[in-house]
């Protein structure tokens, strides 16, 4: 992940010590779609809750809990009816991931701005990104430093438009700046970059990730990590290399389903190395 | 699949380069059948994921939406109401599947003829075939050089009555040619005739296939090759091709679940040999 | 299972050839409970497509469909909600499963008697023989040479009162005799008789079996072996053993979910041997 | 476990004998909480089942019903509308674990007091515990000899408020004083005590165990042993100590359902040494 190949995060992961319980480990929350759109919650959620959050909750419409309910065992379940609910809800969280599956309207928005003012540091990814195209100000305004923006290009020219014919890093240097949190603009090569100016860009990504879901699990990891504690721009950068990591081993044929489930394996690499 | 025993759709086959995102990657749709007959879209769903279809998306009766919602993470769900609806609802798809549990009747006449009219080639199994045994001019006029229909020989026999009697591969050949698509004749050494006249007969079928659903997960894998821009004809003998290595290396006790997971597998080999 | 320690039923297994396709591979109805009590007839509905049948349809009260309906895929579904409408689905099946959580009432002695004047061959477990602790004769009566019942000792007692204490052996073949039907024993040596007098006795019996929903399996299996038009006492020798053998290869922690899933290596060795 | 290394409660594991039937193997039931928190009853049915108790029966609100059916095969479901209810329904169990997701509420409270009156064994946990916050006699007056207590340290200064300050085991022993019933505080050092002054204290223990759901695993851990007719001091012990055996060989990324399907390698190493 840097000059010397090895991951300089990789000190700061956050592993629990024989007096850490599943609260003292981080909670996190995953804000659900819609009923028909329940799915990528559900991989946000169990990759939050597989690289280490000790509680994950899933914060749903009311309508959409019958849907998540059958599938879900460990990961619990809220719903919720309304903006205020929500943050309310989210009151107890460390992080919340919102955007996956949220649809482009004002009530994603309104969920956004709500979570903003709880204590939870938040993971705005999707349409939790698309839905502030016409008023990025409404977005950045309520951002703070870790908090954690995961646009692909697509998402990234809406909120930022023109920026990129700068360059990826520039671009992302800038939006983070602009924001005011840490920016994960994704790709080939991902590039990573904190309000403070620290910049890291991924070498180990894979074509495999091109697939659908993928992101959803990424945004579940990050948050899961920040609600570790971990700092937002190293969590962020051990997330995007650990997403790849689990890609790679896989290779063809991967889907997003199958990235939660090689967590472990790429975890125990790595805390085996902590020794 | 040809005398040399390598099959020569080797090099065509889609593989994603540093620079490709799920979208790019190709968008595929499945119909479903109404709310007590879902798995057959699940199936050819999970299948088109597999075989590396960026975006998968199931298109379903408003009823069977919350039937399908708790077995899918990945895949989208989109519900609809009428023929209209689906073929808008299609309107972004490279491909899109129609056929399996679909019912014999004038809804999936309706479907099959407003999905001819979008964009995206069709593969069409099943009922979808059946539901025009009546009125087969009514399925080949709608019908482009890049769809693909795959009658076991049942089926067959109810859209081209009489052809079967010159044999399997003239058969083929002339069914092709009338339906103006590919033609996949399903049986122990399937046939795969393209209207330009190319024709193939895979050579590694294996009796483990013959139990429910199999026929599901070939139209998705289908669909998932063609969604990625490979040519219909060599989608077709491919999928036909991997389906059967799928099934080989399972053997006894083999049911159509399985299927989807064995891909990767057999992805990988073909990969490592394109090297 | 017989002196020389080699099954002998190993010869008449039903492997598919080049040419079976999915209908002729057999086809098997399984009939559920209520909505609450419908993972019985998955159990069983899974097994039976496990071990070969190449059609399995889930028959159930309409209002289990939305049950069962997102935990299956290449098992069909078809409600009913008379026993008349249940002997016309019935119609086209090889074999039928009933009994499994079917309750003890008067609806399960009407289902029960609407299938035993349908072409299918049956296998009568759990509450469809205990349904007619009151009155035997009218199961008796229903009943052909080629269906199959399989009591515990409990409901073996409930149906042929008296009879065990004359012995497993003697009581099996006196109660196969009286129902005109092949009867299971279960038990550590479940014993297995026929009207025209055959009898054996399974010898790979196994404590681990002891676990909910192993029967259910059991009676999916031989149901699944009948619908492929193996002789019912053969099929009931051959499934009672494959059932022992794939609980044997487990072990300790075994539950009946495991069971389906471990017949391939079962089925896979005896095809070895068959050769 | 003890000074020798060797786990003294080893010679007392339940195993099933050649003779043992489903319902001789002893039967657990778990009651679920609301329609959207079953997870954790279905955590600790699975617990339950894999430990060997032969029959296991979640019992839910009714609204919770249709929730937990799609996710259950051989672990059955009844629907209670009543505390009056719930203890007919729990009438033939050996043992019952409630608690778990069930809510701090009156009703919890009106629940565990009328399995209390009823032949099963309970294992308390969780919510089940925290209800009684302001009324422990309440609880303890209903509990016997074999019930036992599993609370985390919040739940135990709950209920035993100032107990604690004496140290974790002074305050178990205490505890099950108080309650009459089998005490496990869990923590890095899991303390168990009986009420006739037996304690243990596991050494086993791993920070993997730090995440959502493993206590309601637990909690079905100990309630198939005791369903299974294990002295309640014994079966908590052996629990407490497999639960971490599971934990310990998965390592880092270890999610709670990944704990039942670890339990047969567990048990058979452990059948291995009863030889």
């Amino acid at each position: 992940m840097n000059q010397s190949g090895l991951p300089d995060w990789r000190d700061s992961l956050p592993w629990p010590g024989a007096e850490t319980h599943k609260h003292a480990r981080g909670r996190l929350g995953v804000v659900s779609g819609k009923a028909t759109q329940t799915g990528a919650a559900r991989l946000a959620a169990r990759a939050g809750l597989r690289i280490g959050a000790g509680l994950v909750r899933i914060l749903c419409p009311p309508d959409a809990a019958p849907v998540i309910g059958p599938a879900i065992e460990g990961i619990m379940l809220t719903p919720f009816g309304s903006p205020e609910a929500l943050a309310e809800a989210a009151g107890g969280m460390d992080a919340v991931v919102v955007g996956p599956a949220a649809g482009v309207n004002e009530m994603t928005r309104d969920n956004v701005r709500a979570l903003a003012f709880t204590g939870a540091a938040l993971v705005v990814d999707a349409d939790g990104l698309t839905a502030f195209e016409h008023w990025p100000e409404g977005l950045f305004e309520a951002l703070d430093r870790d908090d954690v923006l995961t646009p692909h290009e697509g998402e990234f020219r809406r909120l930022f438009p023109g920026l990129l014919e700068a360059g990826r890093q520039p671009a992302a240097v800038e939006a983070s700046r602009r924001a005011g949190a840490v920016v994960v603009l994704k790709g080939p090569a991902t590039v990573i970059a904190a309000p403070d100016g620290r910049l890291a860009v991924n070498d180990n990504g894979t074509p495999w990730l091109a697939t659908a879901g993928t992101g959803d699990v990424l945004a579940g990891m990050i948050g899961g990590l920040v609600a570790q504690r971990m700092d937002s721009f190293d969590a962020a950068r051990a997330a995007v290399w650990m997403h790849a990591e689990a890609a790679r081993g896989f290779g063809p044929g991967l889907i997003a389903e199958d990235l939660p489930g090689r967590l472990p394996a790429v975890l125990a690499a790595l805390y085996e190395q902590a020794g």
